[in-house]
């Protein structure tokens, strides 16, 4: 038995992990600029967007690739309020998987499987790739508020073509018509998480749909990442915090003693900005206009935790990340904790169906390579 | 409104489209030496090993990193065997979802999502991640044998722990014991199809799992991917060929025909190998084990394919591909057509799993970049 390895001389085209800093593909999407402290969709800034327009306009803007005028919005509005609906054979799995200790988000999985268009996309025109795109972005808050309520022993609510998507999430979600006041801060949360760039959920989608494989699989693989704990957040952690420090007194003295177990500090650092986050920055705006004790306390735990960790690590810049102010936001509006990922699902999902499409529209099977770094037994 | 493109600029750090040739990760799993013509697992030929070896030995190589001796094949294969059985739970939830027109690999992605530990891969320890991989591995025969029994009208088969895996898997599917030489022969090819580089599924399950997900969900993006018609292949358009031309004279003006009509040639071509696909060595030589006329008429008119492809494209290495010998050898042991993606699935979801516990095991999320080639529009 001989044993040799050749592969791992090799140094060229390596990647750094996580392919860090690698260019994998083109995109009209739209881009992080993390350094210099904001992104965007499709060439229009987000955080700007967000503040003025429905997440419609935006889904429009993400998939259509314009931002609409009023009957193009209209229209887009009727049709995603139509996707929003549930067979019953879709309500029938959902009570029976409600009734198991499957995740939500597992659940979803399943019901994309059902709900949407099960042909290859690379079997289908640019029209019916998007009509399975719009009909996996209507059920998912169906489907993540139904599975919600099931588990509270409520009985799910039926879609409302008459709201808007954020407003009818919300109602589906709390069981009662939302305050327009929180239904406007849901949607200006879900107009800012819609799209990030490359991120490992919607990089899943495009590697899914490279194979020309149907949308409700490209789009499970998709949830399926975002479910990790790695990349999904979990902006009820925050509240967690804002919670376990209780008056902003105890702020300084909690995180040094979180910092000296090794723990990560929520809401605090992002992979991609050097300057603040434009997310955390509008919904810092969307909480000051809700108002009320637990703002008043994140704003105060905020400063001295900034304070904190930028005399601990000098020479970093660390900012608040989206998650901060997102765990506030959804807080006052209502949505208990387990409905936060369900949230940030529901309007990611609209970025998963952009990039889908530009996938499926300029495609290239994406098969890397690998450097082995075992050994070679040959004879034996 | 002012409109500028900075980021086309960028010129560095650009991976190829599909990231062909990009290193994206160091391995021990195996490699393809697509340029000498030869696969390995973590280092042994795995043409080599199909020939000699049981699926059971081949998978505990995969996931646990050496070839077992006897006491330990046993002890996996005693393993594999008990997580093929499926729940009550699972069984209606097939049986439901075979009612529906959902293909089932989609079925098999939501009895992941319910039979399969739904704990982040974050949080397990390695040997429970391991019990979860095995336990996906088990069931997607189990699995997908029942769907195709129910959609023929007939009753699902429970498994059988006395049989090998691919044993097991071929009664379930055909309905009765199966013939030996014909398990083995479809063992072989699951031996050869188990793990091959990173394609676009294994790629698709490194990336899921890079996010700390659970295993159900990398698996499911997996399937996902390997359901694409650029990826999973389809050994049945092959039989579909072969029956198409018939007679093997008339295999050149047929060839000639689809050429001119821009279509591609079932079961010829592969993305790395420049030298003979050893699969496809080895499965001829299992078909010509078997024998029969099919088998005559496969030697033949595959000569005749290549020596027209060779004149037709003199300077290209044009090799019959693992999907002309594997329709031949899959329909010999008596499998029909719509069983030839569950058996590839049955066997490449072994190599996802092998990866998917060394992604685990040394992660780091996997984030790339793109480059944003639409417009700014600054100010509007």
């Amino acid at each position: 038995m001989g044993v040799m390895n050749v592969d791992s001389l090799l140094t060229e085209n390596v990647a750094p992990p996580g392919l860090k800093g690698v260019i994998v593909a083109d995109t009209e999407v739209g881009s992080v600029r993390g350094d210099e402290g904001w992104f965007h969709y499709r060439g229009h800034n987000a955080a700007e967007l967000a503040r003025e327009h429905t997440l419609e306009a935006l889904a429009h803007l993400l998939l259509v690739g314009h931002l609409p005028d009023c009957t193009a919005e209209e229209q887009f509005r009727a049709e995603l309020a139509a996707a929003r609906r549930l067979t019953g054979e879709a309500a029938d799995l959902i009570a029976a998987l409600a009734r198991t200790d499957m995740p939500s988000m597992s659940i979803l999985r399943s019901v994309l499987g059902m709900e949407v268009d099960p042909r290859p996309t690379l079997d289908l025109e640019h029209d019916e790739r998007r009509a399975a795109v719009m009909r996996a972005i209507g059920i998912t808050p169906t489907v993540l508020a139904a599975v919600n309520r099931i588990r509270s022993g409520v009985e799910p609510l039926a879609s409302d073509e008459s709201l808007s998507h954020s407003a009818d999430y919300l109602r589906m979600t709390l069981g009662r018509a939302p305050l327009s006041q929180h239904a406007r801060a849901v949607e200006t949360y879900l107009c800012l998480t819609a799209d990030h760039g490359f991120n490992a959920s919607t990089f899943t989608a495009r590697v899914i749909t490279s194979t020309g494989t149907d949308v409700g699989g490209a789009m499970a693989g998709a949830l399926a990442a975002l479910a990790g704990p790695l990349h999904g957040g979990a902006p009820g952690r925050v509240l967690d915090m804002l919670r376990a420090i209780g008056h902003p007194d105890n702020a300084v003295p909690w995180i040094a003693a979180e910092l000296d177990a090794g723990r990560k500090i929520m809401g605090f650092g992002h992979a991609v900005y050097r300057a603040a986050d434009p997310r955390s920055e509008t919904l810092k705006a969307v909480a000051l206009e809700l108002g009320g004790d637990l703002v008043d306390r994140a704003l105060d735990i905020e400063s001295r935790i900034l304070g904190y960790l930028a005399e601990w690590k000098p020479n970093a810049v660390i900012v608040t990340n989206v998650e901060f102010y997102a765990g506030v936001v959804l807080h006052l509006a209502g949505l208990p904790q387990e409905a936060f990922t369900p949230t940030f699902t529901t309007s990611r999902v609209v970025g998963w169906g952009a990039h889908l499409l530009e996938q499926a529209a300029n495609n290239k099977i994406m098969r890397p390579s690998a450097r082995y770094t075992g050994l070679l037994h040959n004879g034996d």
